[in-house]
């Protein structure tokens, strides 16, 4: 393992800003490892879209990351994660790709090991069924309940987090799912990277005794395990500030992308870069 | 102008599924013309994405509708209409393309001469200003107010038009502009293909007695009097059924598509176009 090799940036994508997330739990698992996220912002939402299309794009991101010579990859992205993985391995081997699908329903066994488990994520994801497969390799008779939650990702971006609209958007998709006493869900999965924004509004209807998986905080463990295991990790100085790549509009990913960081992120520090002519 | 040319089929675009508002519109109008309807659904929304991005998405949705010889082309999608009709123009000379914002513009300004009139559309609409201008072309001093409604667009397209999420999000967007007694707006222009199917629930935040203006209604007059014009439009013989043309997910065009046309679309009539390979 060279020392170049060890002080690559970790690369991380996602549709859009949601994936943000996941990097602010990554920077926070790991504080001396330099970060670049993509958000294909041109393209946003990948989860309406098919899983060839999905594939397609995802590819083509974690082709812009590979160009900037990434040492791993982070899928920051449920629905890509949930389609994608096989062809971002056979595109990229032998650089690691790690998606945020098999973390979560690692974390989502351990926190309710027989279920019901409630997986919360946008149309495709539950369409694709990549959670309710993930968690049965781990438990073949956890029982599992899938629900689409598609206004989620919209409250998000409009940082309508909390008040009356993000409550009944709320309740309107997860009553349904605690109305049985038998069959109560013990875990709730936030199966997309836009979901832990409304974390106090969703444990709100659910009861705050139900945890709520976030894969961002399993992933970003996952990652660190991953850096160990293959003699990956950076030492020594400080990491180069965060840079990001945007398809679209960096002015509007600065200022939307903060509702998920966390944190500021200054304009200067957005790219624009065409995924298309890459 | 030969016959051949007077049976060809008006091309219609838009984003996704909220042109078909236009293309319903256009069917009322004109019953003896044929219509090709493409929704750029793997791209959508344009509604958040840049002018420079938005023309380029637009000027390849045109050139697969030329490619099936369209013999006009209606830009269903205000975003579009807004930033791309230059790019259009020139691109397709001499046939002709007629967008959605003047005819709205026009329709805006007979309702209320003076104003104030209400812009409700899309981030992007509202911050490349089109409306603005074009309503200020024909009465320099009318008084308009734009609002941004950015979670109109995922309320219709998940069928949640009525009940009190959707009055909520009206009311968050919409009682301001109708605080104040002295700069009441006369008039509502819905300008984004989605809104229209939101018109009950918007009626009621803003009051029976303010119009709201369609453009979609506006805009198949517009069509219909260049067809007139130019000596374009078909006669005779019972036109051929609508084919649609999705760049993603057939399946789901024709499932959500009928909110908007407000008839059933059947599957096989819906065709996947790939324009990245086009």
């Amino acid at each position: 393992m060279s020392a170049a090799r060890n002080d690559a940036p970790i690369g991380i994508f996602d549709s859009g800003m949601g994936g943000l997330t996941v990097m602010r739990a990554l920077m926070a698992q790991l504080p001396r490892e330099c970060f670049i996220y993509l958000g294909d912002t041109a393209r946003l939402p990948y989860g309406t879209k098919s899983g060839e299309t999905v594939s397609r794009y995802a590819v083509q991101a974690a082709g812009a990351l590979m160009r900037r010579r990434v040492k791993l990859i982070v899928v920051a992205c449920n629905t890509a994660s949930a389609v994608a993985l096989p062809a971002l391995e056979a595109a990229f081997a032998p650089v690691p790709v790690i998606g945020v699908v098999e973390p979560g329903a690692a974390a989502a066994i351990s926190a309710a090991p027989r279920g019901p488990i409630a997986i919360l994520a946008t149309e495709s994801t539950v369409r694709g069924g990549a959670y309710v497969r993930a968690i049965q390799a781990l438990n073949r008779d956890a029982e599992i309940v899938q629900q689409a939650c598609p206004l989620f990702v919209p409250l998000a971006e409009d940082g309508l987090i909390d008040g009356p609209i993000a409550e009944l958007v709320a309740e309107r998709y997860l009553a349904p799912l605690f109305a049985q006493d038998a069959a109560r869900p013990q875990c709730v999965v936030l199966g997309c990277t836009h979901f832990p924004v409304l974390e106090r509004v969703i444990a709100r209807v659910v009861g705050q005794h139900v945890p709520l998986v976030d894969s961002a905080v399993t992933t970003a463990q996952a990652v660190a395990h991953l850096l160990a295991e293959k003699n990956l990790a950076r030492g020594g100085t400080a990491p180069a500030p965060p840079l990001f790549l945007a398809t679209d509009a960096p002015e509007r990913f600065a200022r939307v992308g903060r509702i998920f960081l966390g944190r500021e992120i200054p304009a200067d520090k957005v790219e624009f870069v065409d995924l298309q002519a890459g």
